[in-house]
């Protein structure tokens, strides 16, 4: 039950993303009385395939000092397998307190509750109590690709005190969840050759089997406690503060339910204990084997020896962890350990990015969410997931926090996806009180 | 260069292969004399897809205490990619010395040559040298499932003194190869359960990953050097002989060809030189990673921690080591490293087989194959590869030796395969003196 945002089936799906044409975007964005464009970057072989971002504004007549982003995504995941929904998965049908569509919380329902929220502000007062952003980018769903080059040129644009990030979540029992933090991710592919072509098994005496040294090589990475060998590799790693254990402390988890839904009778690496259990979650990194493949995988048998092993390794980072920086120490652990000849690639990586509990922004988002939701907020110190987050905090150095409508079982990504109507009601007040306090904190 | 056999694609093609219809090959052996018939298994549950053993004999009227065992197959390898094929797989079309079609060296050429030897014999003389029976199964290219089970409820039947084994084959410059032993053969899966479903890789913090649980097992049954770890697994090998190694010594192999067959720097396991790569072939068990597969596998990147990891490992076995103790002490080694939640499945299993190179059978075959094919035999200790020899030696008691007319480079299991007219007639010759010598023995 970690609030764990789904990023699967991220890079290879891109062709399949189904777009909310830009245009009808920003003249709705347009309509409640904001200045809105579509933001394209320069045509080069980097970016020939990059969509463009939505962008949207208004300056606070009455406090224009300060500014809040919102950030969310037009792009959704796959509809497929249409025949599993029970509604159309493209017309948004309500019923009772739910609508129901591809996209319904995730992103769209996020969207619809802050635009609300900016248009009821301005056709009540005629104003917003601070500068309101909209970034709304089309590659959330595949990896957030071009983002940190939209971030990079248009950084001066998108300037900000504080963003609210594209999902927030609520709990079974009605608690807004402020996620303070994402981990990062380092998707790594391992490619060992072996012979120039499958050969008989039988010669396994005098040819080196690229299967063997991938697992020797997999082998040396990890000991058997779950720990990464790899020389280096936690050194510049954060420890908890007192605060984040005071928060983790707080957060709610259910460890007997999460083993039961998984079928596990412990959990990995010797961690017992639910605190124990929820710092994992927030801030323990990991290097997992998210595939591995050689030879003959049919079933029955074949004597082969193949002639290439190739594993896809994603490392969850936490704070401290550069991707790049962690990746050179990847390639000197199999240098050092024989296995330079393995070829290492890089297929994503995004940094962890936290914002410190301690900032304003974060009080303002907590008391606001405690307000319009009438239940105690948890805060999340860190998503076990990844976002593009550290992408948006290196660019604007803001805090960014996560708040939104998102019911914890809507069915991301799955058929059926629903937003729920009175979560969608309690966050657009929620964001119309989190402007209102950012206005007032002008100094 | 290895004399190495093909038993690739075996028990999972089964459905594929093609038969000859025994029929017409009780008849063909009917014609040159011989009392023919078609042999079944009582229908059981583990016979009922068994195939017919066609099996045919001769006894000599002037010296039948002597009997000379023809072990042959009917069956052959499926002959797609039939568009690779310059003539019809099967016609047997006939340019220059080369006679092309599917089986048409492996193993119908060894076959006709036997039954030209033979029918020649009794055309000549009215009579054979010695008893001659012939054992021509269905499955040997999918493992000769079945062929145990015959051996031990026939073998009365198919008493001899010596057994020509299926194939037997002649290096590049005319040299026959006497081939005195099969390495064994143990195919196991390994799987591995992990999590109930795939689930997200953020919580690999908590759940254990089937896939390093894969890797971990493995890399506990080899050392770097390739050594297998598994206690008592070599306890019961034995070592080469004297005569064994002059054997070995004067067997060609081009370390130089080999390696640039499969574009290798160096042999595995830190083997060095001509001699130890030949023993490494002969007698070396090897421990060999066939087909490993867990979680996602495509291009690109997928987060998922997978739910299930498998690895097929296929063991060659040398004399000594029985395959059911060998699988025990798996079982054990699994168990006592931690993994007795591992699920290990024998697949498939055969025994090593050696005949005494002092043999008077093996004096026989190699003079015998000097005098046909006018050019020193190479005799070949083991091959590297494994067929059902133990099965047949187990039962029958008798020395078995390869010898025959297949050409190395033959495209035996491959399109435009082809038997050699010129290798064809000396083997005929072989076999006639072969059955003369044994025949002549009578003592």
């Amino acid at each position: 039950e970690a609030a764990v945002r789904g990023e699967e089936q991220i890079l290879q799906m891109k062709k399949k993303v189904e777009c909310t044409k830009d245009a009808k975007a920003t003249t709705k964005l347009a309509d409640i009385g904001l200045e809105s464009s579509v933001l394209h970057l320069k045509k080069s072989a980097q970016s020939s395939s990059a969509p463009p971002l939505v962008y949207a504004e208004i300056r606070s007549k009455s406090n224009p000092s300060k500014t809040l982003l919102f950030y969310n995504h037009y792009d959704v995941q796959p509809a497929e397998p249409f025949d599993l929904w029970t509604y159309p998965a493209f017309e948004g049908v309500r019923r009772g307190n739910k609508v129901y569509g591809r996209g319904a919380t995730d992103d769209k329902g996020e969207i619809a509750s802050r635009m609300h929220a900016v248009a009821s502000y301005i056709q009540e007062t005629g104003d917003v109590p601070c500068n309101i952003k909209f970034l709304i980018e089309g590659e959330e769903e595949v990896g957030s690709l071009h983002l940190p080059k939209y971030l990079s040129i248009y950084k001066k644009q998108l300037a900000c005190d504080g963003v609210i990030w594209e999902f927030g979540y609520v709990s079974p029992d009605g608690r807004p969840i402020i996620g303070l933090g994402m981990k990062g991710l380092m998707f790594v592919e391992l490619e060992v050759q072996g012979p120039l072509r499958d050969a008989h098994s039988s010669l396994a005496v005098l040819i080196e089997n690229p299967a063997w040294r991938l697992v020797g090589a997999l082998s040396t990475m990890r000991n058997s406690d779950g720990v990464i060998t790899i020389k280096g590799w936690n050194d510049h790693t954060v420890d908890f503060t007192a605060h984040d254990l005071k928060l983790l402390r707080g957060e709610p988890f259910d460890d007997a339910m999460f083993k039961k839904e998984f079928k596990i009778k412990k959990f990995a690496s010797g961690i017992r204990g639910n605190l124990e259990a929820k710092k994992a979650l927030a801030g323990y990194p990991t290097c997992n084997i998210a595939g591995i493949t050689s030879g003959y995988t049919g079933s029955g048998a074949k004597t082969v020896l193949p002639a290439k092993a190739t594993a896809k390794i994603d490392f969850r980072l936490v704070p401290g962890m550069d991707p790049k920086h962690q990746f050179n120490l990847l390639l000197k652990h199999l240098k050092s350990h024989g296995y330079s000849d393995i070829r290492a690639r890089m297929i994503h990586k995004e940094a962890a990015a936290r914002t410190d509990p301690l900032d304003p922004f974060v009080a303002n988002v907590t008391e606001s969410a405690f307000q319009s939701f009438c239940a105690k907020p948890i805060i999340n110190v860190s998503n076990a997931g990844t976002g593009p987050m550290h992408a948006v905090y290196d660019a604007l150095k803001a805090p960014c926090v996560s708040v939104g409508s998102t019911y914890l079982y809507s069915r991301m990504h799955s058929p059926n996806e629903f937003a729920r109507v009175d979560l969608l009601k309690k966050t657009a007040r929620c964001m119309c009180r989190i402007m209102t306090t950012l206005g007032n904190s002008v100094n």
